[in-house]
């Protein structure tokens, strides 16, 4: 079975075709710029690369040009469009509904465009992708993957806010949580790592990369997250704020004459390591910096840090004890330094981390970092959210 | 050494007169509804209540009928005012800089007026509960005790937000935390049921009132808390949300036309164990309504708990393990459910919690409440400000 997974954006499609015998990648690409100046694709398959620089007036247009690409003569991987079982489409938000991979209905249509005051960024978009699949392969299955499906499954005392119970019935203010595909192929990798079954495991993983979050799996299932409402919440991220106390949005508004919309903005895209460095919000710039003595740098490095020990331990009360900790995503598959230093101290958790193992990792793999006989197991687990994605839309197809 | 004792509030002025041969209260009191009507002090002493009706048109007034109850021929506890050796003033406020009880001076009045925006609500009062002792009582000496205080020797990647750097340098946006005095105090009082000095302990301190916070102590040192720039982050309380994704704030904003202000008042008066319960603001309420299966009720309840017990888990990492949990304040002194619940799933800490000791537990004194030999020794502190302000008032004065 072949499935194509579809990730859509305001302007762009990123795409995979995968092989579910032996999970083989069998092409990737990019659409870009769909409806702008310049739009192209960028299509990779028998190892190159081909450009193709053309009008892309709308997303079906982009997808007709993947499609042809994918069939093409010399750049294609299959001789057929009907070699194409699915498709799988990664959606931003389930709407604390959807916990599971879902077959697109016109019942689910409708709920998708509910959700667009909850991602007003990523869900028009998101059901253009689906749109499109539907006029361009209308006799093909589409499946919806939500980014926020692995969180659904947490307790009502972990989502809701104590903020007045009105705004969750009258506005669905709650936490949703974010990177759900992440979290869940990884929790999976770590138990197939340690021959046992995700439902006998307490596993905290952690995506650390631009945007950051850990999340909390109980026998398989999420039971918290760090990221809320919004992917805001949480952790330090390149430049998102996390956590903060709400009391300071008034204070700064009433002192800079901001109103609530710059205050968002400016917690979202001015915050995190690039607010505290004044200098980048890419984790691997600020850590150069850090070395080369900007205090600040400093300080922005060690409160990402701070702010993930923090989840782990929170989340280790939460669990009741931890069986495994996994890093992915940028700065946790390939930072050691930043891993070590997240771990420093946990071993009343009954880690016994590996430092040497952690800095002679080898990239790309799953890699235990905790000592071999370590209580608690803790891996570097390189995620691949669209492997995820094709593989809960093979399971759905196949019922 | 006799000490006085102020806590003065806008329109009011609570006192102790403490003896510190043994720590004896002497006498305590209130005066209520300065510059109002109906304006009264209520003064407690050898058993028995007074109370006062007469006009007390400023904080000086007050002051000078509590000072007559003082050394009245019946009410009275002294004879002379020259027997008080140190008026101790609570504080809210050290804006970062005080980390310790300070003699008043004309550069610490100076100061503190500078604080103002920090606690528009506490301050100025503060400020006039000094400067009436200062008018009334020339000669005696004034020391500060900030409820901030104590938590001003936290690092700076635990009090800083990940928020713009200039926010910080310009507006003073940081992590302060309260309750410092009773923190400190906790801290103290489960160093000594150890019998071991507070500096080589690990301790989690929780301070769970209708206002509510933990602070983790290392060697004796606060090294991070859960309220934030103001009492608003961090634990559910009774009408404050605590954590949130900040991000909720600009979505109900734009759907009910609320302004920040009016968003600020909502999240500090009409949230927390309120906003979920939609019932009251009291645990003890709150708790009786859920016990009679009222779902909201249940729901704040085990959000409240749920709150606490991350903290405890996220401090422990910070803390690399804990030596001792300590509970205090209303709901922390005399709700044996709640700590059983807090506590439920912590044995991975070590703690080895007897069940029967918490739920048979003495009120009014320190008690343990984990078993004898528990690797963390878990504890009820009746906390006591007042003592421990008087406490650091004496420490400053013998220098």
């Amino acid at each position: 079975m072949k499935v194509l997974v579809i990730n859509a954006g305001s302007s762009s499609i990123k795409y995979q075709l995968i092989d579910m015998e032996g999970e083989t990648l069998l092409a990737k690409g990019l659409v870009e710029r769909i409806a702008g100046g310049n739009s192209m694709l960028t299509h990779k398959a028998h190892g190159k690369a081909f450009e193709i620089k053309e009008d892309i007036p709308s997303h079906a247009s982009g997808l007709k040009l993947v499609l042809n690409a994918l069939t093409d003569s010399e750049m294609g991987v299959i001789s057929s469009l009907d070699e194409i079982s699915a498709i799988g489409h990664r959606i931003l938000h389930g709407g604390g509904k959807y916990n599971k991979a879902t077959l697109v209905t016109s019942d689910v249509m409708k709920d998708l465009t509910s959700y667009i005051p909850l991602g007003p960024l990523h869900m028009p978009a998101n059901i253009q992708g689906i749109e499109a699949c539907m006029e361009v392969m209308p006799s093909t299955v589409n499946v919806c993957v939500f980014d926020t499906g692995f969180h659904a499954t947490m307790p009502d005392y972990a989502y809701m806010y104590a903020t007045p119970y009105s705004w969750c019935e009258k506005y669905g203010v709650r936490k949703y949580g974010f990177h759900g595909t992440s979290h869940e192929y990884i929790a999976h990798e770590v138990a197939k790592e340690l021959n046992r079954d995700v439902s006998e495991l307490k596993i905290i993983s952690c995506h650390l990369g631009n945007g950051a979050s850990v999340c909390a799996i109980k026998n398989g299932k999420c039971v918290d997250t760090s990221m809320g409402f919004t992917p805001l919440e949480g952790l330090v991220m390149g430049t998102r704020c996390g956590d903060i106390d709400p009391a300071v949005m008034e204070y700064v508004m009433d002192r800079t004459g901001m109103d609530i919309h710059e205050m968002l903005n400016v917690l979202n895209k001015k915050s995190g390591l690039l607010g505290i460095s004044e200098r980048s919000n890419d984790m691997r710039d600020v850590l150069s910096l850090a070395y080369e003595g900007d205090a600040k740098c400093k300080l922005a490095v060690q409160k990402f840090i701070y702010a993930v020990k923090k989840y782990i331990g929170a989340y280790s009360a939460v669990l009741g004890g931890v069986d495994a900790i996994a890093f992915s995503a940028g700065t946790g598959e390939n930072r050691a330094d930043i891993r070590e230093n997240i771990m420093e101290g946990l071993d009343y958790l009954g880690v016994d981390f590996d430092k040497d193992r952690n800095s002679s990792f080898e990239r790309g793999i799953n890699y235990r970092i905790s000592k071999e006989d370590s209580k608690v197991a803790v891996y570097v687990i390189p995620t691949d959210e669209e492997l995820s994605i094709a593989r809960q839309t093979k399971a759905v197809v196949e019922g």
